[in-house]
């Protein structure tokens, strides 16, 4: 058996193989593992399955050996807290001091970097096998990361826990694997940063982007300058020391911390404590909107330049990590047109347009980075030809601009395709490729793509919320980020999805258990059956449209349904498929048919279910209007269904009355959107084409199935 | 209308009056909010409605009048920020500035204590009026009590978010309502003790007894005696920045937070830094295991005194309450009866037994507290005729204790009754009455008996079920220390509960949400619904049984079953209020029958499903033997169900069958007991004295059904 690259269908002939050769010998046929029944998520480099099975009891330990520090030993007792938590076993309190009756052996030779760095060697291998499973790791990260990977490989069957026979070669494709946590909009609480640290590292992700200031927030303490954080907070800010917890925490698990000050645009709580910095004079107040504000700091005046000079070297020596983001994006320099002595200053001095005035800025803000030893990353309007080359390009926009920083000979990292803030679905986050299949860049440009980050934009997120937000869709984008590029299986990414979300509960997360939280509040009840199934097939409206259909502002609550549902339906991805294949089973149309109907009728009856619970909560009075909607889209379904089993087409009046009403609740309200209309559409589209099907070819109906509802899917950008 | 005591009964009769007022004349009539209705808990001194109503809308705004500071605002912008999730209404962002145009007026009169104390004056008095809503209490704290009661006023209904009309006059019963963390069997974080502080504030609440240190955890920075935290708590332990930052939360609602330093018995974990202190030569070790264990302060030395004076002294600067916990329960004496100077000590002083060498320890604690301002608090056992007056008796073995010590004009509080951790329902602790109605005290001795406290012993909770094993049974507790004695209808409490904890839910306690992400990691699956099935009809074994039946550490996981499955089962307590309904509906059966066969019809597909869950996740292995159990619940229940509605009645072999089968079933497994076995007795005996039915008089039945199923209900003590 061969290494092989770890997709899909190339684990299906594996597990064929493996059946036949034949390996796990000790079990019986049917509990052979299926490779493919792996958990694995980001997938490693290479996976070899061998014939073995390493039980798991509780007399599990764990035994170092060449190089251990705090750090790893640490990082060892979290993996067997989780461990015993999901086993219920009580372990051994130690780590084993003999190697060779250890269940696990963690071989690693050196520290790695003081400070973790993009240049940290994050490689390690696992081999399990009946006797023993060793963990190989030049660095303590690489130990880390395969700690990670072992966690996932428990299995559980009737003889009880055991990993499988394997061999693992694992390193990340990018060095640069990050998320971007927005805490300028809303502050989050050191608890949600912690766990999310460590969900981070479950999934390999090793950049923490603490984006600690914007219009509506400073977020940081600063000693020197405390009119930034007491005046522009609001209280809620992270003082040094926490900040300091925060690196060390990530350190502890291999993860960067990378802060941003985003100047000189999105500095609107900068200027409420110091007015004298901004273009235009003031006074300020905190940003309280959502949106693109005009404040930015006076790029013109030495004043300005002193005053960073102050701060940065603050915030220098305060984070270890060698990059520091100044933001750089969004500014549109309104208040720089209006200023008058900021045009004289671009007149006298040559600078043509505003963007040539940034540019001027960032080479300023460049030289006192340098001065103390920070690398400059900026939001890809930075990228300019007064630009010096190591700066790192943060494209956004577009993968246009990481192409072309590249070419230009940047580094640069990609974010665009990662914004998990418009509420795409996982599916979408997965194929966005920092070097797609068909760049065009040569292999040296592609040096220069250092890898991504998911950005976490936090205008409607709280403590409660964020979690959902972020998890689990950023474990896809992890993937993205670590795993060989011809890893793509959509269905098999769910798959292992949907299991690892659950682990991730394990570091705490709350994206699963806040969703009944949520609904138990807004329903003022602990039953909360119809309005969970009206939010499991409704989402968010995607992009930024929330805040034009359903305004708030940074101090309004985040408790509404919109709040509550989440994200990437996993019942509308269900009914989808079911959709597909009830009607791609033509002319019987019987497979999924009571599964559909069942679907239906619960939409049906929890439709008629919700006015009073409406009634009863007025937090729910604005998903009046999703109600009807509800009925006609269970009606309109269930009709279809009907029709289709009876092989009774239904007129062209009823056809064209129900893509009305789906039309009609294909509407956001309330900021939401149902997400099943599509496959309903089919449903109704199929049953007017009944007679068409009589004269299709199977594989022809089947191809029409996919397309039948037109492109007008909701959900898709 | 006449101020009213608020019980059940009572109300029943003011809502038959304001019916025919007609109160609430705004409203259709079925609008009209019944009083039984409201969800107070505590439920206030005197309640009184009136008519009127006061919409709460988006412009719902506070104005304070006469005193207010920082911890007053506070407080009520933490009630906004609740009233604002509760409504997803984005409210003015500051408080009003203008009375008479405020919806809610706070009118307090100065600050109070700086320090909370016992004497605090905590009543308030809150008038609703169509137009507005005034709330006055002489102090902040008594403000802050009157703001949560405004919160658990706000009722909805089609018209949107109100108040009733309503008068409340209140005041606490008693002035120590206390709940006790012991942080040093497991350690909790920081976020859990806010979490539950909110909580406690939310049922007024007002003292935080830390259980700080333990034979398992010493759990508190000493900057003077170092050795005690660092070796004496695996790392896990609270700095004094974080026992400052818990006082100043604590206060900031009107909390006291009281330290305990259980010495001289319970002192495993001091005598790991300092064997020198301890009766027996060591060395010492942190224990892991529940139980009572013999280490214990020498104190017949002097280098024990000069120890605890600076540790005490350190300690008593640190926590600014007037009082100090020393503990004192459970120590056996062992070491000191081994210890051959003790016994020559106890010989040339003449101290009799281990009693009253502990009697003068006590003393010489006492003389180091007061010197430090501090009066000395301990467990039952410091009570000896040599102990002055000012010590404050804690009551637990019994109440009898806290009779004694108050006729002999010492202080007293009760625990004896709200041991939390014993897993009894609520019913049971809500009945524990410090002055019980048949109390022997003189009314000068009841003066002496200062209230009570909550005792979240820690043995078995980690901070993943520490709120389950609290909450919301705590809440009762809290309404018998507030609230007049005649408070005392249960099925009204339990009505009551079951709003006020989904309400705490608002503060981020984890006792709802935790027990579905429990369920998952067990189910290593999201469809955990044949799980939650079982889980929703067991409870943990009472008392301390679960430490023999299911020995663990406190290394131990507690992430299985029996730490998933809930205290107070509410399925549990319907299914015998149904079957009770079923059974006196005789001879027809028909009260609640369809209800019945489906929830044990549920049973019984769950029993069938959970075999194969087992199969696929070994940490459920524990749990099979509950399974079969299961099935034979539900079967019996099932076919007595049909006997009886046929009117059929069973053969004797047939019930003896079934009792027999019940027996089994009713024995614990994995720790974990069926509480519905008491309900299922009752249709299988009931099936089998058809015959008799028809010679009993309905009220004869009536009355034979409570006793149906004999005295062997497992859930009662």
């Amino acid at each position: 058996m061969k290494t092989v690259k770890y997709t899909r269908l190339v684990l299906i002939v594996v597990y064929a193989l493996s059946v036949s050769a034949p390996l796990n010998a000790q079990n019986s046929a049917n509990e052979v593992i299926a490779p493919a029944q792996l958990n694995l998520m980001p997938i490693p480099a290479s996976v070899r399955l061998q014939p073995g099975r390493l039980p798991i009891t509780a007399n599990f330990n764990v035994a170092v050996k060449n190089y251990a520090d705090d750090r790893l030993r640490a990082g060892i007792f979290r993996m067997l807290t989780r461990l015993a938590g999901r086993t219920v076993f009580t372990l051994p309190p130690e780590l084993a001091a003999d190697e060779s009756s250890a269940t696990l052996v963690v071989q690693c030779e050196r520290a790695g970097d003081v400070i973790p760095s993009l240049s940290e060697n994050e490689s390690y291998s696992l081999e399990v096998t009946d006797k023993q499973a060793r963990l190989v790791a030049p660095t303590v990260v690489g130990a880390l990361r395969g700690l990670e990977t072992f966690l996932q490989l428990i299995q559980s069957d009737r003889d009880g826990y055991y990993l499988p026979g394997i061999r693992i070669q694992d390193q990340p494709r990018f060095p640069w694997r990050g998320l971007l946590i927005d805490v300028g909009r809303h502050y989050e609480p050191m608890e949600v940063l912690k766990r999310n640290l460590d969900a981070m590292a479950a999934v390999k992700l090793n950049v923490l982007h603490w984006h600690l200031t914007e219009d509506q927030g400073f977020r940081v303490e600063s000693k020197k300058l405390p009119k930034l954080h007491t005046l522009g907070s609001d209280g809620l800010y992270y003082t040094q020391d926490q900040v300091r917890e925060i690196i060390n925490y990530a350190r502890d698990r291999g993860i960067r911390v990378m802060p941003e000050f985003d100047i000189p645009g999105h500095s609107t709580s900068w200027l409420v404590g110091h007015p004298e910095l901004g273009s235009a004079p003031g006074p300020y107040k905190i940003e309280r909107a959502a949106g693109i504000f005009e404040p930015a700091l006076d790029p013109t005046r030495e004043q300005t330049y002193k005053f960073l000079e102050i701060f940065l070297g603050e915030m220098a020596a305060l984070f270890p990590d060698a990059y520091m983001h100044i933001g750089g994006d969004e500014n549109e320099g309104k208040q720089w047109d209006r200023n008058p002595q900021i045009q004289a200053f671009m007149k006298e001095k040559g600078i043509k347009d505003n963007h040539a005035l940034q540019a001027y800025f960032n080479q300023r803000i460049l030289k006192i980075l340098q001065k103390n030893g920070k690398k400059m990353i900026g939001w890809e309007e930075i990228l300019h030809p007064d630009l010096p080359k190591d700066a790192v390009i943060h494209s956004w926009r577009g993968a246009a601009s990481l192409a072309e920083a590249a070419r230009k000979g940047y580094h640069g990292i990609l974010s665009a395709g990662y914004y998990i803030d418009l509420i795409y679905p996982a599916s979408q986050h997965y194929l966005a490729d920092p070097i797609p299949q068909d760049t065009t860049l040569t292999t040296e440009e592609q040096r220069f793509v250092l890898g991504g980050e998911a950005t976490m934009w936090s205008e409607w997120v709280s403590p409660e919320t964020i979690d959902s937000r972020i998890w689990p869709r950023t474990a896809a984008i992890a993937e993205r980020l670590w795993s060989p590029r011809n890893v793509t299986d959509i269905e098999d990414m769910y798959r292992r999805l949907s299991v690892i979300s659950r682990q991730l509960e394990e570091v705490g997360l709350t994206h699963e258990k806040n969703y009944g939280m949520l609904l138990r509040r807004l329903a003022a009840s602990d039953n909360t059956g119809p309005l969970r199934t009206l939010a499991s097939i409704v989402e968010p409206v995607k992009e930024y449209h929330r805040y034009q259909l359903r305004p708030q502002t940074m101090l309004s609550p985040l408790t509404g349904l919109v709040d509550t549902a989440r994200p990437d339906s996993q019942t509308a991805r269900q009914f989808a498929a079911n959709v597909d294949a009830f009607l791609s089973d033509a002319p019987r149309f019987a497979v999924y048919r009571p599964n559909l109907e069942r679907t239906l009728a619960e939409w049906l009856t929890a439709s008629r279910e919700l006015g009073p619970m409406i009634d009863r909560s007025a937090a729910l009075q604005e998903a009046r209007p999703l109600v009807g909607n509800l009925e006609d889209i269970g009606e309109a379904g269930l009709e279809a269904i009907a029709h289709l089993s009876a092989g009774d087409p239904v007129t062209v009046e009823w056809r064209d009355a129900q893509l009305a009403k789906l039309d009609e609740a294909a509407k956001p309200k309330a900021a939401l959107e149902f997400v099943v209309i599509t496959s309903v559409r089919k449903l109704v589209i199929a049953a007017a084409e009944l007679p068409q099907l009589k004269a299709t070819t199977p594989a022809e109906w089947k191809k029409r199935v996919t397309t039948m509802a037109g492109p007008s899917s909701p959900s898709k950008p």
